[in-house]
């Protein structure tokens, strides 16, 4: 194992996007739901997948299992330890000391950031999504007139609970990007409110008030997450390509910090952007543990292309399964480590600049963006 | 040779999507048109692309020359040897077990299913173009609002003829993929097949009729064939990214497969809708062939990055010249065997997980999809 | 080394697009500045980036300094040479026999062809960029009846210049490449030149008048240079995709050669242009020096996938400072040259056909689109 290995070995990553994982016990159709973004085929296992060849392989030892363990074999001695082990198991050997949590999302019961924490030993953070934040301003009953305001008010106070350090938008799933960059005028997104409120509110994909949300989280000042590239069968993924955004990013420059979750498969137009935008960042999560370690380097390598060494962060996306956790971490481990150890070797790059460029993509980068505290 | 390699070796092929070849004598120019998806360039001799290095260095050795012979030298031999021969050298070389042969383009006289699959060893099964079936039904003399039962009738007629196990579409090529989803309704197909007929027929590009082709697809209850991706210049590329048809695969979902083939270069875009959708299955057909054995590995790989194992099918997509059947083989078992092979020697992927894979995507994901008996 | 290095270490590359590079002192900020298609970032070097490592590790020697020698001391020592000196060694250590230079950006004072020629002990030519002389020709004055003549003398006299090779044009940066593909009538170039004229003509960006100057190149004869893909912050990628422009090389075809410059990230969208449209090559210029050597093959190779072997071109696109003319042409020889002699290792490729490859790629492929005089 080379020097920049042991490096990244040592390092506590920074996981400046993830979810919560289920603390209750899963079944196997309910844990193979959880192993996949296309949802439950009764004629296809999960496992079936580069995703599930990676768990059987990577994530078995951890169970005190034999390296590619059977499905079933998994499953038994996952539900003998019992979730609560299964996950310190895995949440641990991620070594991640920061866990930015997206605590939007959550149609199964998850963890609390304050849980995954202390399951991770780690220090966990908020990151808050704003379009259930505008949902539930619906949901309490709000005037068209007033929407603007009332969603304004609601993020401000969601934003300012303690250990929120970001704001994230999915309007990759109910828009896409191809939308008008301008900020909408106070008539505009009324007129858009009256159009969603009076059909009852609910999933916000008023292409206007996604602007809106978008132009929202300027205000607010934070870092915002997108959600760029892959994702679920919800996604038009031909409609999330992060270039689409290059207006809105002119317009909005000089303000908010933007980072582009996934991006896969326009990795390197996310990378593209952040080159030339100098708010721009991006990471490849969610990717690494679908494409699995064979692949990360890969993905890794296509990012890193032309992407600025400041701009690149680690982000496991993991969600509901602690596997994830552990695969994305030893994913963005093995590939960026790979890549940047091959380089050494070659001498196309200082040892020194190979430590700092690590350090930097797998913590550093987000505790600048996030003005985390030293160590937190 | 590692076992993955050997098991390839010995596994017959299903290739999924192929066409006709040439029976009669080809001069250098009919070869050559018939080397490229461009068209005659007296400048330019397709030899000199990485299909025409990969003919001359895998083909040549199986008309008894030495690897990398010039083209005359190449050219003279297969002409010396005679069609017949030539045509059955590769055809066994390429051990495929099962052809589903598109018999719907036809510009020049070209091998029936049943000398194909002499000439091959193998069993042939026929796949109905939809398209030259519509454009017959105007040809025949048919009215607007006739039109959508006469296709019907003509379609059904069609796939009810022996052997025939699925329906392919060249929408790509007419419209591409940036339609309305919906079913159009019966006035919208009369209206669109008045305009149609009213021009005098002919190629049929009317985009309601392609859309509702596309559904009657659906009505017929076979696998669907879709090009995607590569092909010649009439192919506008970025029209027919596969993603473009997410809407119609939420309104289609539940009835047919649907078989996405070449794809490249949006291979990745295929993956993710196989990954996401229980219906769609992807190939890289084509490709292989034109970017040769030295890169048929990296397509594969980049198609493999989240496909389901299920999902991944072959295809050669040969046409015309027999050369295409043996190289298509060829690139799919060395691209995906090295690929495994090296999975399987890092300790990634299990031996028995690697030959299952392999064997899937070689012939049992098509046995599959298109219900083959077994053995064909 | 191998023998296709040895080969293309002795060849002197055709450069068939750059520019200028400046001749004056530079700056730790004035360097930066032109090290990176992104802004000036106070909180970001550029030399934390691909290209920057890929100076301080492959141009210092050159300098008389460490591989990886650190910004400061590069500057420093790079100072202390002079700028006279500098560009001598890095446009001679390019070994580039032919420079085709793009004379129309020049936002800074640079170095005339001839200059340029005599830096680097090479032959120059000029390439016309097409929207300064439409942009001075509404500077001088012109009523919008006489735009389109106008337009068309001062082209013409341009491109009379002797020395003058082909022309450019970047509707990539002005409108993108989603234009109606047609000519556009007199008439409609009258209302553009109204348009345009009546807000005081300047940065000539109007849709109609962009298509006019596509068309006037066509008229001119000259092999037509197209920006596409990668640039600066003004790009918006998704628009300049050169599939885009499919529905116009089919209105094009037998008149003028189209060379499609940079293409990342879409070198096979490009690949598959030059593959099916006889007019069409294509090089991977600024691309080469931003990802570095360590990814200039991966690059290569995807354009070359399926790129018939007389349609690669090399150009550096340096501009501003010497080191990208060195870079390029490192990275160019080294990627090409790893990724065939790799080949010919493998007997993928003979090792005569991989010469071929070499020399029609580096020199020969650009002699013949632009008529140059042999040795020139």
């Amino acid at each position: 194992m080379g020097a920049v290995h042991e490096a990244l070995a040592a390092l506590e990553l920074v996981d400046h996007h993830c979810h919560g994982v289920t603390t209750g016990p899963l079944d196997r159709p309910g844990f193979e739901a959880l192993l996949t973004e296309g949802g439950s085929w009764p004629e296809f296992s999960p496992f079936d997948t580069p995703a599930g060849v990676a768990v059987r392989r990577h994530c078995a030892p951890l169970l005190d299992l034999e390296r590619h363990a059977p499905p079933d074999v998994y499953l038994a001695r996952r539900a003998e330890l019992g979730t609560r082990e299964v996950n310190h198991r895995f949440l641990t050997a991620a070594r991640t000391g920061v866990l930015c949590v997206d605590t939007g999302f959550t149609p199964l019961p998850l963890a609390t950031p304050a849980e995954l924490a202390d399951a991770a030993g780690a220090v966990a953070h908020e990151v808050v999504r704003l379009e259930p934040v505008a949902e539930a301003v619906a949901a309490r009953g709000v005037d068209a007139g007033g929407y603007a305001d009332a969603f304004r008010a609601a993020a401000l106070d969601a934003v300012r609970a303690p250990g929120v350090v970001g704001v994230k938008s999915v309007a990759a799933y109910r828009t896409g990007f191809d939308l008008d960059p301008a900020r909408p005028s106070d008539a505009e997104v009324t007129r858009a409110a009256r159009r969603w409120l009076g059909r009852g509110g609910g999933r916000l994909d008023e292409p206007v008030l996604i602007r809106h949300l978008l132009w929202t989280a300027v205000d607010l000042g934070l870092p915002l997450q997108l959600h760029t590239g892959f994702g679920d069968s919800d996604i038009r993924l031909h409609r999330v390509d992060p270039t689409l955004l290059t207006d809105w990013l002119h317009l909005t420059a000089g303000t908010i910090p933007v980072l582009l979750l996934h991006c896969w498969p326009y990795q390197r137009q996310a990378a593209y952007l952040a080159a030339v935008f100098e708010q721009v960042y991006l990471d490849v999560g969610l990717t690494l543990h679908h494409v699995g370690p064979v692949r990360a380097r890969t993905v890794l390598e296509e990012a890193l292309e032309i992407t600025p060494f400041r701009k690149l962060l680690y982000s496991s996306d993991a969600y509901g399964v602690a596997e994830f956790y552990g695969l994305g971490a030893l994913a963005f481990r093995r590939g960026l480590g790979d890549l940047l150890q091959d380089r050494v070797d070659a001498d196309e790059l200082s040892l020194p600049d190979a430590l700092r460029l690590a350090r930097w993509a797998a913590a550093d980068n987000a505790r600048r963006v996030y003005r985390l505290p030293d160590g937190h």
